[in-house]
């Protein structure tokens, strides 16, 4: 035996893809933005159950970074996507599942009169600002500081390769500060289109927050009063929070909305909703992609949404969350560690006190993935329909010793 | 028997989709801007025939506007996406096809050392840009004037929603033309970052043109002098022209390109390829996508680009061009029509003398409809492997009744 022996076939994808793709993998996705140990390439999905190319199996509480909400392979979105797969995919034009979707999404959604197809969330959120701006005339964009609205140049998080002016008209706010919002919306006055907002705070690395009612309605008046448009970012949280917009939670109806990630349960979608006083504007711009019409993702979206209300996902994610949270609180608390959990319990997030490099929520992942369990040490996460009671509980066993294993590495 | 039974399908989902999307429907797929009879939705492919909605059987020369190059269904596509999809697709990380298809595009297109992968045409434009801007540390970029690259703000053909920041380092030149090239880049010195050019020029409604090699040469050795990027947009054309990129064609390599459309025979895929001058800066853009690792896609772009070499797919498109092309220079001599067709015989552009306003190309197109042909009055055409020399046979025996129609409506 040679010490080639140990090398694994994430290792050798690894190098392999080092050579034809900078930094060898890039985005969200990028496992070196993890822990050593994290795997970088997957090969299998099953429900709430995840392998990786070496044929490590693990208990998956990221659901593809979100777009997994009833689990891999869920027997009524592959059968929908087959049936549409054996008419129709990629065609000179949609198929009448373009129209049955737009119909159930504004049957479903309240403040949606209207809705428009893409690929990316990105997609959905730079099209909003566009009909913003069509439908006002004006230009500035208010966003909450550090708040993720996809990867393109006026958004994206890094700056490099970008310039100024594709960020010339986006002012600032801090999320659920009432007083910033009005400060940043005076400043915009007489250009204001839109104030551009998460459906809750998920900002990376920290403790997320629920919209404030009192801030949501605020954001409301300001944008009525300037006749701006209030858009809500539901990429990352749609299907999860409410079944008609995340926003519904709090009693705010936006203009216009961007979806994505859960929509179809993996298939690529993306849709921006609006209301009937966006109508016009929406239909003025111009906006397309050549897949934006394939009939594959949105017959999985209509099997997606359809079982999602059959099955009362969204009350079901919220038992499995609260068993999560309350568990992991318990055990926190029996093995003397501090941790936050915050946000809304469908999309979990684990942060320890006195932990501004993330090394204990880093040694926390690793004890965790050690024992099958693939969390996340600073991004939030994500519950599905396929996972259960035992699964939840066979990940309070893992952190029971993963949080043993951070109490001893403290106390040491 | 009332009128009502006239309503065809199409025309009923049309009066649905009116009443949920803007405008009814939008982008480059709106029947809206073909003449009166083309269809909006659309059932089934299989090879080179589509159905739509109402069950009527077209021969397509859209090809979906390019992604579907095989034919629709491909068997070898198709199983290659089916084992894949038992495997696994959206995960939470790429799949060991990114790494395969990565290498495969490193081997194939000379220029390229590295690929990144998105889903959207635009995505890949855009990342191009971004590139560039982020190794020159320059920010203008020179753009053909009528060139489509994409629905973003910074390129959209509309002007709607977008502001004037948005292209504020854009600059203009004719295709072809050296003197406004020169022009150009000298008006940007000292800031050129790019200049983005389509492989050819492919502008809606104008004759096609091939890059001049004089045109091409002196782009590489203004990017050369300027050290800046030369980026080939190969989006619309790509892997119908040469299989190492368009420019190959006329011996020159950019630094950068842009893919999608025809790379997975109507998977949903963008990509952008470059050279180790711009690897380091490819790494240090965030750009990201929900959907962007997906391995079905990747799955079938290595299955589309193996059947492509393996079955000779250029060589043939380009027979199958040149008998169409030749057969309709006849037929248009024979009913004495001025007809040009101009640019690469595999994406067929058919403009008729003295049409400002493109009446003969439509009723021309009309009159191909009705005989079951599917052919665009303005935009260019796609051919496929599936399209045979009788396909090519029936589409001229259509098009002689349809040219006869054109000289009875011309001689009148």
């Amino acid at each position: 035996m040679n010490e080639t022996t140990t090398i694994t076939k994430d290792q050798r994808l690894r190098a392999r893809a080092a050579k034809v793709v900078p930094g060898g993998m890039y985005g969200h996705l990028a496992a070196k933005s993890l822990p050593a140990g994290y795997p970088q390439f997957f090969a299998r999905g099953e429900g709430c159950r995840l392998w990786d190319v070496d044929g490590r199996r693990y208990l998956d509480f990221m659901c593809s970074w979100g777009p997994i909400i009833l689990g891999h392979k869920d027997p009524a979105v592959e059968e929908a996507a087959e049936r549409q797969r054996r008419e129709g995919d990629c065609l000179n034009g949609p198929s009448e599942r373009m129209v049955e979707l737009a119909e159930r999404l504004v049957e479903t959604v309240p403040h949606a009169d209207w809705a428009m197809f893409q690929k990316n969330g990105t997609d959905a959120t730079t099209a909003a600002v566009t009909v913003a701006r069509a439908g006002t005339g004006r230009r500035k964009v208010l966003v909450a500081r550090g708040a993720y609205h996809g990867a393109a140049p006026w958004c994206t998080p890094s700056v490099v390769g970008v310039t100024a002016e594709d960020r010339a008209h986006i002012g600032h706010f801090e999320f659920n500060d009432v007083a910033s919002l009005e400060a940043a919306a005076e400043a915009a006055r007489g250009d204001l289109a839109a104030i551009l907002v998460s459906a809750f705070r998920h900002d990376l690395g920290r403790d997320q927050a629920l919209p404030d009612p009192a801030f949501a309605r605020r954001a409301r008046a300001l944008c009525d009063a300037a006749d701006a448009a209030l858009i809500v970012d539901d990429v990352r949280s749609g299907f999860r929070l409410s079944y008609g917009g995340s926003w519904e939670t709090v009693g705010v109806r936006p203009d216009l909305a961007a979806w994505s990630k859960a929509i179809a349960n993996g298939y690529a979608l993306a849709v921006l909703t609006g209301n009937d006083r966006f109508r016009d504007a929406a239909s003025r711009i111009f906006i397309t992609g050549s897949f934006w019409m394939t009939a594959v993702p949105m017959a999985a979206a209509l099997a997606t949404l359809g079982e999602l209300r059959a099955r009362d996902g969204i009350a079901h994610m919220e038992r499995m969350g609260t068993r999560l949270r309350d568990g992991l609180d318990r055990l926190a608390a029996r093995h003397g560690i501090g941790i936050r959990q915050t946000g809304p319990v469908q999309l979990p997030l684990i942060l320890f006190d006195d932990d501004p490099a993330f090394e204990k929520g880093s040694l926390f992942s690793v004890e965790m993935l050690a024992r099958g369990v693939y969390v996340h040490p600073r991004h939030n996460m994500f519950l599905s329909l396929a996972h259960r009671e035992a699964d939840i509980d066979e990940a309070l066993a893992a952190a029971d010793e993963a949080l043993a294993a951070v109490a001893a590495r403290s106390g040491a």
